[in-house]
C-alpha cells in the first residue's frame, strides 16, 4: 500500500530544502549577474536541482519513477506505480532575468492519478500545496473553491505573443478573448500561472505548447479547487507528452472553449 | 531651502505606515472576498490611504502641494515649489483579484525636478526607493546601472490588449517587437512594472495612456540607474497630464523608438 502522507511529508520537506539551496545561490546585491550567458547558470541550477531531489526520493522510494525536465530521472512512457514529475526550475527565463517568478514544481501521481502537488515559489517563500481529497493550500491558509466568473470580470493568464501571427495557433482565435475580459497578465511561469488559477488570482490560464513537468503539480492544485484542465481544444492532457493547454474555473472554462477556442 | 533629505525619511515612513494599514486589511483565509462588488472596496482603500498620506504630508508641510489619484489633494497644473504626486493603490485590479502585485506610488518632485521615488510592493515587503543623485535601491540593496541589453534579449512588459485591434495604437507596429524580444511579460501595475525596470527585472515597459500618479514615483528610479523615459513617439513626458509611456534601458529605448515605433 502506497502511503501517501508519508510521501506528501517527504515531498514538501524536500522541495523547501531545495528552495533553501536556490535562495543561497543568490548573491546580496541584486545584479542580475548571469543575464549575458543564461543557459550557463540554469543548466547547472537546473541540474543540481534536479539530482537533489532524484536522490532524496531514490533513496527513501527506489521503486518510484522519476519524470524530470533535465532528463535526470527514468525513461517515462506510461503512468503505472508512482511516477513523480519534476521541474527544477519553471521559469527558467525569470530564474536568470529576474531572480524572482519561478517555481519548484512536482506532482506526484499513482497510476496516472495525481496524488500530490506541490509548487514552490521560492522567493516569496509561498508553498503551494494540494493533496487529493484534502484540498489545495499555500503555505497553511487553505484555498477556496473557485466561484463562477463571467468573462468580462476575468482576468486570464496569456503571453501576448499568442495574439500576434504565430506558428502554433491562429491568433485572431485569441484576440476576442483578450478584447473581452477584463485583464490579462503574463508572468513567464507555468507553473506559477496555475498555482494563481488555483489560488483564484487569474481565473484562467492558456498557452500553446507545455510539457507534463510543467503542469503535473498544477492539474492536482486546480483539480482540487473545482477547475477545469484541457488541451486547448477541450481534450484530455496527456501527461507523457506535449500538450497545448488550458485550464481555468469550470464556467470560465467552459464558456471559452464553446464560444470562442472551438469556432 | 528644501531638507529634501527630511523629506525622504518620513516619506518612507508614512508609505510604509499606509502599506501596513492594508496588509491589516486582508484576512487570513486569502479568499477573494470583494471580487463580485470591485469598486467598492477599491473606493474605500483607495480613499483611506490617499487621506491618510495627505494627512501626514499636510501636517508636516503645510505649503506642499499634492496631485493624487482619489482627487483629495490638489488642483496641480504647474509643478513649482515642492509636488507630491501619489497612486495610493498602483495596480487596482490586482488588489481586487489578487490581493497582491500592486503597491503604493509615491513621486517627491522640486520645480518640476524628481527628488524622490517610491514604490511599495506591500504584500511582498519590498520598498523601491530612489534620491536624486544617490541611486536607486529595493530595501537596502542598491540597485546596479542598466546594462545594454540587445532586442533579442529583452524581456518587455506589455499588456496583450495592445497587440490586438484597439483604438489606442496601431497593434501592427507593436506585433513585431513581441515577436523579436527574448520574452513578454504583463503585471498590471505601471508602478510595479517601473520598478521592475528599475532593477532589471524588466528591459523596458511600454503601454498606452497612463496618468502622472502612475509614474512619478518610477521615473526617478529609472532615471537614477541610467534608463530613459518617453512618451510613445519619443517625447517628454508631462507630469501633470495623461500620455503614452515608455521606459526602458537606454540603447534598448532608442532601438525600439527608431525601427519600431516611429515607423
Amino acid at each position: 500500500m502506497t502511503n501517501w502522507k508519508e510521501i506528501d511529508q517527504k515531498a514538501k520537506q524536500w522541495v523547501k530544502e531545495a528552495g533553501e539551496i536556490i535562495r543561497n545561490s543568490f548573491d546580496s546585491s541584486l545584479s542580475i549577474q548571469y543575464k549575458s550567458n543564461p543557459n550557463d547558470l540554469v543548466t547547472n541550477m537546473d541540474k543540481e536541482i534536479e539530482q537533489y531531489l532524484i536522490g532524496k526520493i531514490q533513496q527513501s522510494y527506489p521503486d518510484h519513477r522519476i519524470l524530470g525536465e533535465e532528463g535526470y530521472g527514468d525513461e517515462v512512457t506510461s503512468l503505472e506505480g508512482v511516477v513523480w514529475i519534476i521541474d527544477p526550475i519553471d521559469g527558467t527565463m525569470n530564474f536568470v532575468h529576474q531572480q524572482r517568478n519561478f517555481a519548484i514544481s512536482v506532482g506526484i501521481y499513482g497510476d496516472g492519478i495525481g496524488y500530490i502537488g506541490l509548487i514552490y515559489d521560492v522567493v516569496h517563500n509561498e508553498l503551494y500545496h494540494a493533496f487529493k481529497g484534502e484540498g489545495a493550500f499555500m503555505n497553511d491558509l487553505p484555498l477556496p473553491k473557485l466561484d463562477k466568473v463571467n468573462i468580462e470580470e476575468a482576468v486570464i493568464g496569456i503571453s501576448p505573443i499568442w495574439v500576434t501571427e504565430n506558428k502554433r495557433i491562429d491568433h485572431n482565435l485569441i484576440s476576442p478573448i483578450v478584447q473581452k475580459v477584463r485583464g490579462t497578465r503574463s508572468y513567464g511561469s507555468a507553473a506559477l500561472e496555475c498555482a494563481y488559477v488555483a489560488s483564484g488570482r487569474l481565473d484562467a490560464y492558456l498557452t500553446m505548447r507545455l510539457a507534463p513537468w510543467d503542469f503535473a503539480a498544477g492539474l492536482v492544485l486546480i483539480s482540487e479547487v473545482g477547475g477545469t484542465a484541457s488541451t486547448l481544444d477541450g481534450n484530455k492532457l496527456n501527461l507523457v507528452s506535449k500538450n497545448t493547454f488550458f485550464v481555468g474555473e469550470k464556467s470560465l472554462h467552459n464558456h471559452l472553449l464553446t464560444e470562442y477556442l472551438k469556432k
